[in-house]
């Protein structure tokens, strides 16, 4: 908070005149507050099970030949490799940023905190968003193939590889759709002062 | 400006206490804002460039079958098409804001233009970034290919074809850092009040 502003507030406490609108202002966000911490935890929890979905899932064919055995894991595709760490990046500024969060939910008036918190979350937003559209045109393609270039699909081997990453990229974006409402919601409580 | 704040202000000004405080936050909102109108005008090209290149670029291979031409633009990737409608949405909205942009700067302690801003700009980063890093997962794939999943490269036919996609792709990844700009500039100048 600017000094400019505290004086003026003592001015209006101490003249008597609407300390209610600061009691409004510091209640709104609080409420904000809470509910970004809600969200926060929400979106940590959803980018940590596409983290696990994605890197956790391998699938290998019943069949062989001589020389190897059909195996798909993430590490075949260098998207779903970006993907893995994208997120678990996106994982761990989530988790580390609930204290601040927390701060902002014990002293609502507070600004610095909450300015941290729109900076970071809205770069964490485009890191998430390029690792979810990134991995979802590979995904497209899994599914669909493309005649043009003659990419075919390997879903219909890959069933259950293909399941599950499809289930990663909507569990990231999911994600990433919660970081949007965060940012958002941290303009608006940034503005009533 | 909430009636809470104009009231303290009045008060201080009547007082004549700390008039220098105010303005200074007002020229550095005004700062701000010719240089959010700055960036978004840098932003619009870009996108517009993402957009053109991307639209506009279609290679023939000088041979051909009996049955068929060889012949490759952006439509033959469903990806590659999101891109042109995500950007050229990208680029109308941009164009579009520049007059709420003028009018923070002309008057630079009003805030529901720059609120309205950075809730439009934070949309925008997710649908241009979603639609940057889709296309680069396919343009990677084109240059690169992929062993595991049988996807051989195609840019060693369509070279010039490639070299412009990727020219649109860095042009999109640009007009997002631009628009990350923006979001954390409006966030910067809604808190100095």
């Amino acid at each position: 908070m600017e000094k400019g502003e505290a004086t003026a507030i003592d001015i209006m406490e101490r003249k008597g005149k609407a300390p209610l609108l600061g009691a409004r202002a510091a209640s709104f966000k609080r409420s904000a507050a809470i509910f970004d911490l809600i969200l926060r935890i929400s979106a940590a929890t959803a980018a940590l099970a596409a983290t696990i979905t994605m890197g956790t899932t391998e699938q290998t064919l019943p069949f062989f030949t001589q020389f190897f055995q059909f195996q798909a894991s993430y590490e075949d595709l260098p998207t779903f490799t970006f993907f893995v760490i994208a997120m678990s990046i996106a994982t761990g500024y989530l988790v580390l940023s609930v204290p601040f969060s927390i701060a902002c939910v014990a002293r609502p008036l507070i600004v610095g905190p909450r300015l941290l918190l729109i900076f970071c979350d809205t770069l964490t937003v485009t890191l998430a968003t390029s690792a979810a559209a990134s991995s979802a045109a590979i995904v497209y393609l899994a599914h669909d193939g493309n005649s043009a270039s003659n990419w075919l699909p390997i879903c219909q081997q890959y069933g259950d590889f293909c399941q599950r990453m499809s289930g990663a990229v909507v569990a990231g974006f999911i994600s990433v759709a919660l970081l949007v409402v965060m940012v958002l919601l941290s303009a608006l409580a940034l503005r009533k002062h």
